[in-house]
């Protein structure tokens, strides 16, 4: 469905429906209307929701009705991610979920909200089976997940988690130069007071996001909804073809040292590699000086991003395409030099906990059968993997399309999620 | 050489020395060291001689002085244009030379302001020969050769030549939003004032540009000057290839459909094709949309620059490329549309005009034998082709670098332009 449209033939968004195995819960269409024009460009139809923007503290209120709505304790962590808590925390071993509400530009309605939303919406349906949760159960909304103001995803689970500090934080710069800690202050939040913050993740005995999927394998496999196995490794390596400016209408072709040739050469042999290694690898980033219709470059710079399986298949894959890079920059006369800007290695979610969820789901109100799933994605549950244990769902995306307008999923699957998102909090909370 | 710098063993820059078949007449050295710190970029080492702005007006003001020195009448046309006349140039059937001052961005010393310099030595020369002019001689600073402001090229000598309007020019808008008019105003030009200049051009009987080489056709003949035959046709094409945003990390390269991928073959393909034709093609400028590391691109639009000998063989160059690169988006589900954004006929220069500089040159003082040959690049003097007779003679460029500041002409061979336009001068202007 697409959040505050009508879906086909079914009743108008924001009108409450009785839960059903088909249908949306109470209140998860209200939810999606008030969520649907925050940060949304009319132009493109896509969501610009960056940290520490308007649209972000709007999403920020619209998180802290719904605790509000519901009796939940709302708070704020040093931070800025926000909590509302159903039983104090303080108690320890308490069962949380939830994602993120901003987004990439002109990023899709699903990414992170879709947990947000199926989060409050599980907790009405946990409700309403009359299910009375033993252990604090949480509801998180990470901020600046995304990381497309200040270049760098998960900062605020990262902050938390102890995996990014205070100093590098404040070093965050966005594309106007402005610094995290003013971006920060001008929101209303203290930038001084951002750090680790074991004790608050200390109390959490199981983290589980939902979240839209972000290809087709559940569409593959016929499936409503999976469960996360792990995240791939995941680098992204710098490109500098460097070759020499001079005029595209007089200098013979002969007499160029062009670094565009290299560089379109090593777009297509990564795609090659990526093939052959059942791998991912992407050039979606490219810088060129002087940039001029009339100019051959003098500087072709182009980001490569990949991701796959495991570490060694990665590592195999990215030295065949620096290998293949460099032999095609050598016969140019271009200067070819790569820098790894990012490396993040293989997340194995807790294999306790996924198994605990897969056999809940199986025995639970809809007895679901999930396929287990690795995912090239990087998510604030992957940052918190290593500190709590954690675990994803995934919520079938028919097409696979996402951080664009075209992200969607069904109905009835977002509907399946809550439900099964329910079935797993009170699988492990109310016990 | 190197202006303002020492050249290997000669004399400083600025020396005046007496003018010889191997060294640089007298107050060469002095002009070349007051143009060179102007627009110079002290990071770049490139000139930044944009057209309205404040180097621009230093150029002018260094041309007027010019000259002054030399007892020369100065005036400016309607289009900004700068002429300085020895005789009346009213009488008619003048001989003019000349170039621009300005640059592109980061350009070298010697493209424009070769042909400026050349054109004030060569008439000192022909002074110091005792050479009496029976027709009126004219020098030429045309303004906006470059286009480096306002995305056009010879502003002055279109606008003159009445091949752009003043309606055209006044909506021409430079990458801060100022437009043409309001850049003319600051500078204390009456933008008002623009449009054509029939009676000034048909004042001229023969128009000869001097530049530096920006191939390296005379390096390879061995030559210090050559003379032009033609401008080949030249032309712009963007490609817009429109894909599907989709994130790096999680979409299977088998559900994308990546735009970078097609850009990149049509990259290869237009480099072989021009390879085959002997034309030149080159993609120069990219821009990307989303352009974000993990994003799979929605727009990758590149500009394809192609120049060949003649239009037949730049239409089946650029038809071929299209074809290619259609089918190779076709195949990765991406839509291609092709604008051709621009195209400039072939330029044939006066036939009789060419024969006789070329006789004029081998009887001259240097008794040069020239070469006759094509070129990729416009020139005001290729604008002015079909208004007035026009010839042009390069002088050698040994690596064939040019717009940047690696362009370079050694010291004898600027000299030898020198006395080979005075010997031009002198037989076009004293018989």
């Amino acid at each position: 469905m697409r959040p505050g449209e009508r879906s086909g033939g079914g009743p108008a968004a924001g009108e409450a429906r009785a839960p059903s195995p088909n249908g949306t819960p109470p209140g998860f269409h209200t939810m999606w209307r008030e969520l649907w024009p925050v940060g949304r460009h009319s132009g493109t139809g896509g969501y610009r929701r960056f940290a520490w923007t308007g649209a972000d503290a709007e999403c920020r209120a619209w998180f802290a009705e719904q605790a509000g709505r519901r009796g939940l304790t709302h708070e704020v962590d040093r931070n800025g991610n926000q909590w509302a808590w159903l039983g104090d925390p303080a108690r320890g071993n308490a069962v949380v979920t939830g994602s993120h509400l901003d987004s990439v530009p002109d990023g899709g309605a699903f990414d992170g909200p879709l947990g947000v939303v199926s989060a409050f919406a599980a907790l009405d349906e946990l409700r309403a089976r009359g299910a009375r949760p033993t252990s604090p159960l949480g509801i998180v909304n990470f901020g600046d997940e995304e990381g497309a103001r200040f270049g760098l995803a998960c900062v605020g689970s990262r902050l938390s988690a102890g995996r990014l500090t205070a100093e590098q934080a404040h070093r965050l710069t966005d594309a106007d130069g402005v610094t995290l800690p003013r971006a920060m202050a001008a929101a209303g939040y203290d930038p001084e007071a951002v750090g680790p913050d074991p004790e608050r993740l200390g109390r959490i005995g199981a983290f589980v996001e939902l979240h839209v999927e972000q290809g087709r394998a559940l569409d593959l496999t016929g499936d409503r909804v999976g469960v996360a196995s792990a995240i791939w490794p995941h680098g992204r390596w710098r490109f500098d073809f460097r070759g020499e400016a001079n005029h595209a209408g007089t200098t013979r072709l002969a007499d160029r040292r062009d670094p565009m040739l290299p560089y379109a050469e090593t777009v297509l042999v990564a795609r090659r590699e990526a093939r052959l290694a059942g791998a991912v690898a992407t050039f979606g980033k490219v810088s060129v000086e002087p940039n001029g219709v009339n100019a051959v470059p003098s500087l072709v710079r182009g980001w490569l991003d990949s991701r796959a399986t495991d570490p060694a298949a990665l590592d195999t894959l990215v030295a065949r395409v620096e290998a293949a890079a460099h032999e095609c920059a050598e016969a140019q006369g271009v200067r070819l030099d790569v820098v790894r800007e990012s490396f993040t290695p293989v997340v194995d979610f807790d294999h306790a906990l996924r198994d605990e969820i897969v056999r809940i789901l199986g025995d639970g109100t809809a007895r679901l059968r999930v396929p287990v799933l690795g995912t090239g994605a990087g998510h604030d549950a992957g940052v918190l993997a290593g500190t709590v244990p954690t675990a994803m769902l995934f919520v079938r995306n028919p097409t696979g399309v996402s951080h664009s307008p075209a992200e969607h999923a069904a109905e009835d699957d977002c509907a399946a999620g809550v439900t099964a998102l329910a079935d797993v909090l009170e699988g492990l909370a109310c016990r």
